[in-house]
Parts: C-alpha cells; structure tokens; sequence
C-alpha cells in the first residue's frame, strides 16, 4: 500500500491552464467564475440529475452498475494552480468551475486508503501547514498534480470530483399547498426488482410516506414490508407493536382518544427513522379513527420565513422531552433535551422534533420560559393549521412514514367491538435506511442528490459521496 | 382525569411570605438570592448528593425504593410571589433559593397528565402569555397555588421541585493526570444484586470503562455480560464480532496493524454508546497488541483551555465520517457531516467524534479549509500526547467502555500463530443503557446527578428528572 509523504519544497507559483482537445470546447459556455468550497455553488443551467450529482466513480463500477455513461457526463476542461493562492481550480465543459485546496486534494490522495476497506492509512494532521503542486496532466476525464515536496503524483477522477459538489440548496419543503403520499400495490414490491424497491423508497424520501395497498393482514406482515428497507429498530415498547384500544394503556395509543400530532419516540438520540402501521382490522361500524400525516419539515420551513422570531426560540431553546414510566415489567426512565428544530452551522434545518404528549418539565433560565412558550404557541398553531393527508386505512393497507419529517395522528374513535380497529406497527432505524436507499441509488447511477438531508438526521451534509479509491484510474 | 382550564382573571398582585414553623427556621441561614431559572445556581455549601440532587418524589415510591427519607431533605422555608415579576420565588430550609415562572408552574401541574402513562393531556399552546397566582398554602414538604383564572390550585412537592434544580457544572473531566480504569470480577456483576450492578454502572459512567476480571472464555460470554448493561445494538458488523487477524480484512480491526485512538461507527447518528471487548485468547508468544484508552472528554476540556481557537473550529467546522464498502455481502455506504466537537448553545461538551481511519473528504467552504486542517492538527496532538491507559488484556479480561468518551486503539502485533489474539465484540445502544442506569438510579435514590451529560450523547441535560405525578401528594 502506497502512502504518501509530505515533506514539501519551497512554493513555487504555477502555471497557466493546460487546454484540452477542442470538442470539450463545443460544449455550453462557462459561467462566471465561481470562487468555490473544496467545492463549489454556480451552475450555468440545470443538469441531468444523475450526472450532476453523482458521486459515482465510473472506472471502479461493475458492468451491472455502470448505468451512467461517461460520454454524457461533462468533461473537464482545464486545471489550474493560482499562483496566489495556490488553489486548484477547475472547469468543467459545461461551464461549471471549482476550486479545491491543496490541503484537501493531498488528504483525498487515493493512494491514501486500504484498497480493501476504503480506511484512511494517513492522519490528515501529517499534513504540512502548506502544499505546493503543479498540474502535471488534465484529460477530459481526469488531473494529474505533482506535489513540489517528495514528487508524488495524486490523479483524480473529474466524475469523482463533480460528485463532491454539493447541489444547489433546493427549496424541497418549501411549499405547504399540499401532502401526498404516493400509494404502490403491496405485489409490486414484495421480493420486487430493484428499480422498483428505489422508486418506492425514492418515494419515502421524498414525499415523507408511502400508502402499500394489499398487504396480507398477516402477524408477521409489518415485519416482513419492514425488512425490505431495514432491520427493524428495537426501542421500549417491543419489535412489533399493536395499536388497539386496551384496558391497561401504557400509551394514549393504545385507547380509542384522539391523538394530535406528534413524532415518536423524541426521548432517545436517534428516534426511528421510518415508522411503519399496518391496518388489520377496521371495521365497517368504527366512527373515526381517521389517520392522518402533516409535514414537518415543510412546516418548520415556513414558519422560519413567517416567523422568524420564533424559529429562532425553536432553533435555540431546547424541550424536554421525557418518557418516565416506572410501572412496568421493563421499567421507563428516559429524557432527552432538545431544541424543536436542529440547525447547522449555516442555519439549514437538519432536525424536526415535536412531541406534545411527552414533554416533560422545560429547564430553561427564568428569561427565557416566556419566549419558549411564546414560540411553542406560534409552532403549535402552525402545527394545527397546516396541510394534512387525512384517511381512514382499509385492512391491508400499510403507511410507512418519516417519523423524523412527518407529524402524525388520529381522530379519536367509538365502536361497540373490542379492538375493532386494530394495526400494527414497527420502525426502521434511520441510519440502516439511508445505508440501503445509498447502496441501490448507487447501483443505479443515482447516488449523490441531496436528499438524505431532508431527512432530519440531524447531518450536516449534502447527501452521500463515494471516496476516491486506488488503484489510479485509467488515462482519459 | 382532571384537565386544568386557563381562562384568566386581571393580574393582581400578590403577597408577602407564607411563614412556615420555626423548627425549619433553625436550619443554614440563607444565601443571597439568586434570580434563578425554572430553576437555580447557587448553593450554600455542598449538600449530600442524593438529597441536592435527586428528583425522586418520595409520596410516590415503594417502601423498597424510599431509601432516601424526607427528614434528610430540606424543607420548604417560604414561597413568594414577587409582585413585579409575576414569578415564584421559594426558600429551602438549608438557604437555597430558586424562581419559578408562572407559566412553567401552570404547565407542570401533575393533573395535567394522565395517571397510568404520565403523558401529558393538555397542549402547552394552551397556555396564555400572562398568568397570575397566589400562594395557597406553603408547608415543609409542599407549596400550593391558586390560580386567578379558574381558581384550579397546583400543589407541587417540595422535594420534586429540589430535583429540578439542575447541580452546578462539574469539573468532572478537567483533569488530564490521569486515565483510571476500575477493576471489577466477573463473579461479583454476574446475576449480581442490584447495588453492585449500580455500582459497576456508575463506575462505567464515571470513569468511561470498568475492567472486568474472570469472565469464562465462552462464545456466548460478551452477550451475556452486554446484556446486563441493555440490550445489543445491532449495526453493519453484525451482533458479535470477532476481533483478530484475518486474510480478507473488512476493518483494520481485522487485521495485525497498530490501530490509532478512536470511537467506533461514528458515520452513524447515534454510535453505539458502549463497546465491549472480551479477550478470548493471547497468547504468551504474541508481541505487542496492548489496548489502550484515552478520555476524549478531558482531551476536549484541555483543549478548550489551551487552544481555545482550535476547540472553536473543532465544535464549528463539520469532519466527514464515511463508510464505503460497496464489496460486502450486504454492501454499506454510509456518511454522517458532524464537527468533531459537539457544543449546546451554552457552550457545554455534549459530544466528541473522533475517528480518522473513517473519514471522508471534508465539504467546506474553501475559506475554512486551511482553518480546519490547523485546528485537526491541535486536536491530533492532544490526543497523542494525552495520559492514557494501557494494558495487555488477558484470556479471561472483559473491557466495557464509553464509545463517545473514551478513544480506544491498540498497539500492533506479531505472532507465528493464527489467530493467537482473539477478542469478541459487540455495542450496547448509548439511550439503552442510560435508561437501565436512570431506573436503578431511581431504585437507590441517587438520581438527578448530572452524570448522564458527560455521556457525549448530545443531550442538552444535565441529568434525567421525574415526572410530578396525581394523585396529588399528601400534607405535608
């Protein structure tokens, strides 16, 4: 295994563009210089999602997967080392242009991870304050620099590089005229082909729910729709549990009330990602008991450019969220403290979390409780004014649902029958699903879009990258 | 079950102190007030922990777990409503003094939440922006409220409200002298009461990891003692997995290198909150192979004092955690953006990720590049030269440790024969365990310490609190 060394010569300023062949050039026209991240923000026009966003390293994909053309993705154009700077920019032939630090182009050398296991075999802390480098070849489909220190040559994919650029901010959840969710038939994705199982779980991500029509009203049929997106997320009220009315509730759930809208489970570090409910039973003569699902993040979003004051206060004082629950065989003793809404650094909302029924004592510094509650008020009646999918499940539907994004609910019900309205219901750990989401958009070129962050993991990121592996990728 | 309404009369101001008996009196004189929180700051002197900070509310426990008696607490001197402010202000006989707000008190009236479930029945949205009280009655053990509105009356106990009160920032992990491992048999915590369970937990919680002595070299011997501690947290490794030299390596783990400080699956949302490592076999023959452990907390509050511009780009400036492993039978690509650092808005340590064999190229703006390289490279240093515990496990030797706390690594090994050392692994889920820890806090009386905080679990807490529950307590 190669590792680089990093001992460098003094700098040296370098160099004017290497050109490429002229039909690169025939492409769009460049777009005003963007002085860019490790990465970058301007596009001339929109791309085709799939080679826009992919992270996808063509020359390392099996036949199957390789479902990307590299004739259709934009080459590159040129590289660069400013002399003043000494960044590496970039242009693509389609008029995209990025510039990447020398600290982060040495410390992404391929040669630098296990071939086998993609582990980094070099501390990023070896790295001198300061890297020289020249451009020693630019094809349309990769740069070759040369490092100034022990000479080392770095090669890097311009597909793999174009990956690591984050899309454009999108305004996904910007809209509260509506909440959809998509319906598929229960045939179609039993044991179903992959590009099937994608679009169903494309559909999840993006809408926040699905609605699976002629699921068997089996025991053991949550579980098996659960497995096909990932292993089902153990938590304290069991694997599979069944949402009827009972005698001795240990959960509102589990009487005929109605229930407002709510996320579960906000009282651990990651709550369950998806959330699935089954319909077993619901018989003809149940009044109520209605479903229904509200978008969260949609809501949250809103509210941040109608009520700016109070996103804030949500952004920044955190709820408690508390689950004390002595009386049981397996006893309950859980709390977590939590602003309603995660922001990062740049103020993108990575986090929704609003459980009304499990709030515990706020502990907040006396200044601030009447802010929280001011806010709380603002997002309550947002909450409650907002867009709602409304629907009475039939036996053998099944809704599966973000219970990191979507807030859900029930009407409240009557009948004369016990348990006459009956689901079941499991979860899916978010991090297992966004791992088999990312395995099959990979398989199909699709990898890369920013979806994941709309996902209310409380990540930081853009969606998934792939890393650059050794061996070096064949000459362009 | 009683709902509280919240119509409300005009404001009217209200009153001077509720004198309680004289006996209360001849406690510690009183500190100067302190304008505190739902919830204060300051103390006298030093209180016995289990009475200053557990929220145990004793009316409401079994004879078995009433360890703590009420006579040790201190009691109620007076409560005030200040005629200015609106807010309630409460003397304890031992001189603290704490302010509480109309609206936090209102909204933690225990018949606000049903019985069986404690969950919450009522929306704090409800809630008006003003409220006005009066005092009631005060005793030793209770204060009761009159609402203006509706004339409801709260009564809160006094020992509950004690508990909320959140104990005074700790220094728990400024000091870099040392790194302690506590020793434990395997007899004593196997089927072990549950005092000496509490006591092996705390020792996890206080110290990161606890050594235990004597556990049977068995397959199933890991399971068994995870068990004690919560369930297993399943993740891509598999239940159990085994840590030695294998020819196809998918970790370094597997193989014979020296492996660096580190915290496992940090490219998930939540990593496992505690690892177990059981040695099964070393050899005598073997050379090298010590584990090692370095609190990474202590490395982050020295780092806060020495380099306080490096600990505010390690807590600003999100690291990228990757797992690419697309050759696998079940293939994983994972990616989590987080700074290695994790702050509240006060500024607190909630978190520490530090995981360099997995991380993937860094996404940030190229202003911040050179920032966060320098900053790494502080952080690097202080890993590397901080005091850390090392030792040579023996077949029989059980290490647990605190995943998000403690760095762990290994030094590298030579020996002639396969598999010569030999250690099973596996995780126990980080909210899992904290709630078998805050249970058996409750059971002995001890909870409320602040400890759960320093868990790295990115709670905003500090420490768990209990619910105030109806029915309503008795006179104090």
């Amino acid at each position: 295994m190669a590792v680089c060394r990093s001992g460098l010569l003094p700098a040296m300023p370098c160099a004017s563009p290497i050109p490429l062949p002229n039909v690169l050039r025939t492409l769009p026209a460049a777009v005003p210089r963007a002085r860019l991240a490790t990465v970058p923000r301007k596009r001339t026009a929109p791309q085709p999602p799939a080679v826009m966003a992919s992270g996808v390293v063509p020359a390392l994909e099996s036949k199957r997967t390789r479902l990307l053309s590299n004739s259709t993705a934009p080459g590159l154009r040129s590289a660069v080392v400013d002399a003043a700077s000494g960044h590496l920019t970039l242009q693509w032939s389609d008029g995209l242009e990025a510039s990447l630090h020398s600290l982060w182009l040495r410390d992404n050398c391929a040669t630098r991870r296990h071939a086998a296991t993609g582990q980094k075999l070099f501390s990023s802390a070896q790295l001198p304050a300061h890297l020289e480098m020249s451009v020693e070849q630019v094809t349309g489909s990769s740069v070759q620099l040369r490092w100034h220190g022990d000479g080392h040559v770095s090669e890097y994919c311009a597909h793999w590089l174009r990956g690591i650029i984050p899309t454009p901010a999108e305004s996904a959840h910007s809209s509260t005229s509506s909440c959809v969710v998509p319906e598929f038939e229960f045939e179609d994705v039993r044991d179903c082909d992959p590009s099937t199982k994608l679009s169903w779980m494309q559909a999840i991500v993006s809408h926040g729910a699905t609605l699976l029509r002629g699921v068997p009203q089996t025991e053991e049929a949550v579980q098996t729709v659960a497995e096909q997106l990932g292993p089902i997320q153990l938590q304290i009220y069991g694997k599979i549990f069944n949402v009827r009315s009972e005698p001795a509730a240990i959960n509102l759930a589990y009487t005929c009330e109605a229930i407002g809208p709510h996320m579960d489970l906000c009282y651990y570090e990651s709550p369950p990602g998806l959330q699935l409910l089954h319909c077993m039973r619901f018989d003809a003569d149940v009044s109520g008991g209605e479903s229904f699902l509200i978008d969260g993040f949609k809501v949250a979003e809103q509210l941040r450019r109608d009520e700016p004051a109070a996103f804030d206060s949500l952004s920044r004082l955190p709820a408690t969220f508390i689950k004390d629950h002595a009386d049981r065989p397996e006893p309950v003793l859980m709390s977590y403290r939590r602003p309603h809404f995660a922001l990062n650094a740049d103020g993108s909302l990575i986090g929704v979390f609003w459980s009304p029924p499990f709030e515990g004592p706020l502990q907040l510094p006396l200044h601030q409780v009447t802010e929280y509650y001011r806010a709380y008020r603002v997002l309550s009646n947002a909450i409650d004014t907002a867009p709602r999918w409304q629907y009475r499940m039939q036996p053998g539907d099944l809704i599966v649902f973000n219970n990191r994004r979507m807030l859900h609910g029930r009407n409240a019900f009557r009948s004369s029958t016990p348990h006459a309205r009956s689901l079941r219901g499991c979860y899916v750990n978010i991090d297992e699903f966004a791992n088999r989401f990312n395995v099959l958009r990979n398989r199909f070129g699709t990898l890369g879009s920013p979806e994941m962050n709309h996902f209310g993991n409380q990540d930081w990121g853009q969606g998934i990258i792939k890393l650059q592996r050794a061996p070096a990728l064949p000459k362009g």
